[in-house]
């Protein structure tokens, strides 16, 4: 394991998230330098404001890119600067063997930065991370819950579709604040984990007998699982939140018609808690650098 | 035990609460007429919508008023309707004998009821009530919570001044959700509770000790607890909300001055969850009128 | 404050309990000197073995008596000790203004103390031990269901009698391992807390309605609530515990005849978790000491 | 779906666990017979027993075999019978086409039945039957604790090595009972789903940093993980209880003359919750028939 204070980290672009990201970074004793992070953020002291793009780029041995990296396909995701830098600049500009990090990291980008001699790593396929932004996103659907409602959560009837990352911990948070929650999955094997976790599980082709108690349904699945037929036979006051990412699974024309609320909430960890989601990236940036021996401090 | 389907009740002003209170009286069986609640509210079909109020008030054995029964001292409070009708009218019209129940009914009016021969009972001084209602304004407080701050509650260090009810519920949801949570409290028997319950225990007189860690504090002692030299002591970003009922328990002219981000949130549960609310009031109504021998249904 | 290294306490008597709180005190820093406590116990360095128990007794500030004091009204209490000594040599003996802790201390010994010029106090009547013997009779009570019965404790339907201390520790400890959990209680605010709390609430009057469902029955009323009418209606292979100080709340007779399996457990925080028992008598005291001025260290 | 009321399902050996799970099954409509189950069981009238097992074997739709099938690898293990039948005997006398299910089967049997044209499957490898295990085995695990300690669960240390099914089940039911829960685990997602459930996550690697503050060991890692050096760390009160199959994770040796208190506490569901573990296999049972369009009643 090497410890390593000269090491030198470049955060690039993003949001508040990669605002705290080079924060802490810096507070751990890593010699970190911002770049594309000048407006409406607090940076502290212990972060560079890299003045010289290509000179801060070109003597980093990190370089971490924001979650997307980008938005257009050609430029470093910035809404936080006035400044813009092209993805292909910051591959051009590193120096050979530097670690490139970033959310969502495509596959062009991917072959260009190896042709380079660089090594890229996608932190967003990370499990640790996937696991981790489960939290905010089960807060985030709360708190849409309890906005767009009259009623406690306490006292009333969830389901929830799927018993992946996202419904475990919103299951496991509606059942501590006194919901009675339904979790209906496929596997066998998932059920007996919902069911043990205190909610009542049933297959997912039952979905129909329970929906006329429901108050709140919450989607985790990415397919059309809440159709014409499911939409029909919730109550008219069902709240519906759709947690699952493009294509969602909801017919949302259809919910429409209904007259049925229906909100999609994508992408809630960035937007409900960014400073807690950039504490996230870092701890998986960290356990990132640890595996190839990179480490601070005395853990 | 009187079974008494022709039981007539008034439900008279009143918010989201008392029209929620009368449709579900009525759907209990009981025979309900509704008066001043005719603008913006849903009334189901089983509510008479009463045109005459005073014959209204006199036919009926029970009258329930809202909560607060009056804003201005004379007349009943009845943000749904432009009707008005004064507090004295509605009990010099009640037949004698008549029950009249309401949330915080002054002196005045009590002297007033009694030497017109009615009974006059305040909801709000049953203890089931301020339990129930420890509930939705402990949801409050969490939506606040997370509507105010960029982190998750999750990792969060909340503090909590008091143990009655609204911390004791507040301070489960926050466990459950991944708080660490630090009572702060006078008696050896509340800290007991509050150690038993998993919360981090300490004598009031400590709380300074621990303050720098707090990122929310949650007041809930109508005392002022958080004074000039407590809120110094608080970290930059901590977030107070403030529960407790008149005068508070924050010095909020101080905080402002320390840009201590301060919130007072009275009255929650008829604000976040008014259908929850009206709900608990009706479950208490049932008790006061079980208690005199009236009930309807198999229960 | 007074932070009086050189305080006198003399333990005299008990069981592991009282051993456990000698060394626990010693351990904070007080002169502990221990009389009848010779036999099968661990006593660390610090503890002062008490030769001359009439000086030691002579010359203590504080004298901790064991839990309860006495059992045959004459002597202390002292199953780990081949000595005997009366209860009136303690009080005879003891220095004029030394305080007296025991554990269920008696009108006559009260007096006859008073009488010498001592200050005795109960430590048992102190609300935060009871609060705290909630946790091993809760903890020693589920340990008893498990060992009895032939099912997991997740999945069975539990009946609690009464909601004071146990009840609400049991009920929380019960919910957790995944049981259904009714509550049958009197007053209508304790309902409103089981309800909050997790729990099926019921009116006690209707035990009956409930009782054919129920796996384990823990009754915690001390009067006699399961009588006949109730142990017929139980399954057969229902299991009661009765955790009620005497009479408790079961007809034993009856229970026989029925052929329910029937267990009275009492004085579960000694026999279960002696340590544990010691350690929160020693809290107790360090609260009472500290209310009258005495105190060690920087807490 | 087949509504199949005429199938013939015979269950033959084993202990409580199968006599609960045939009375169970005919309870559920199905046509009954036990084989091998005749002393100090309970069978239900719906149940027959099977006089000619030649007979009720040959005319079987399903025939399901105890956990494990056999013990000698010849007859058929029946602790609860004074009968003996041979593994290869019940095949021989199978119909073409009969469903064998059993807990652990072996290959050769597996070979041996397949020739004969049946279906053999072993419900033990399914993974609803072993995250429905975790419940027994944690409660066990609990029960283990609470008997062999001094202390209660409630203010303890645990630390549990690993996060797989029975880990996760265990830390929970520890955490609700107020333990401080420390996870030991390899892989970073696994540490951080033991964080999100409100554990302490530490890489396998640090255990011994915090061994010596652990009051409680639960062992769930199949490989010698405490061996000389963590167990030599570990206070001389602490207990270990080894949950993992054999070859167990503990070094009994070493423990034994380090004095360290240990307990290997294997197949507990079957000891601790007989008929809560026959439930689960009926559980899985009907989960495999339904898979195979067999099923009975209306769920």
């Amino acid at each position: 394991m090497i410890h390593d204070k000269a090491l030198q980290i470049a955060v690039i672009g993003g949001d508040l998230r990669q605002a705290h990201l080079a924060n802490k970074l810096a507070q751990d004793g890593f010699a970190v330098s911002a770049l594309c992070l000048e407006k409406d953020v607090y940076l502290g002291d212990e972060v560079q404001l890299g003045e010289n793009a290509k000179k801060v780029i070109g003597t980093s041995d990190v370089i971490i890119l924001p979650l997307p990296v980008t938005t257009d396909k050609v430029t470093v995701n910035a809404p936080f600067s006035e400044h813009k830098i092209s993805v292909r600049e910051v591959l051009s500009s590193a120096k050979k063997g530097a670690l490139i990090l970033g959310g969502m990291i495509d596959i062009d980008m991917q072959t260009k930065g190896e042709q380079l001699g660089l090594t890229l790593i996608d932190y967003l396929e990370r499990e640790e991370l996937a696991v981790l932004n489960a939290v905010p996103t089960s807060e985030g659907a709360v708190a849409i819950a309890m906005r767009e409602r009259s009623s406690t959560i306490f006292g009333s009837t969830c389901m929830i579709t799927g018993y992946g990352r996202i419904s475990k911990v919103l299951a496991r948070m509606l059942l501590a604040m006194g919901a009675r929650v339904i979790v209906a999955a496929r596997k066998h094997s998932d059920l007996a984990w919902a069911k043990i976790n205190g909610c009542v599980a049933i297959p997912i082709s039952k979905i129909k007998d329970y929906t006329s108690q429901v108050d709140i349904l919450f989607n985790t699945v990415p397919a059309m699982i809440l159709d014409e037929e499911i939409l029909s036979s919730l109550s008219h006051d069902c709240l519906v939140i759709d947690l699952a990412s493009k294509p969602g699974g909801v017919d949302f024309e259809m919910a429409k018609n209904l007259q049925i609320k229906t909100i999609w909430a994508l992408s809630l960890p960035g937007k409900v808690a960014p400073i807690s989601a950039g504490e996230m990236i870092k701890d998986t940036v960290l356990n990132i650098l640890a595996e190839r021996g990179i480490t601070i401090g005395p853990n």
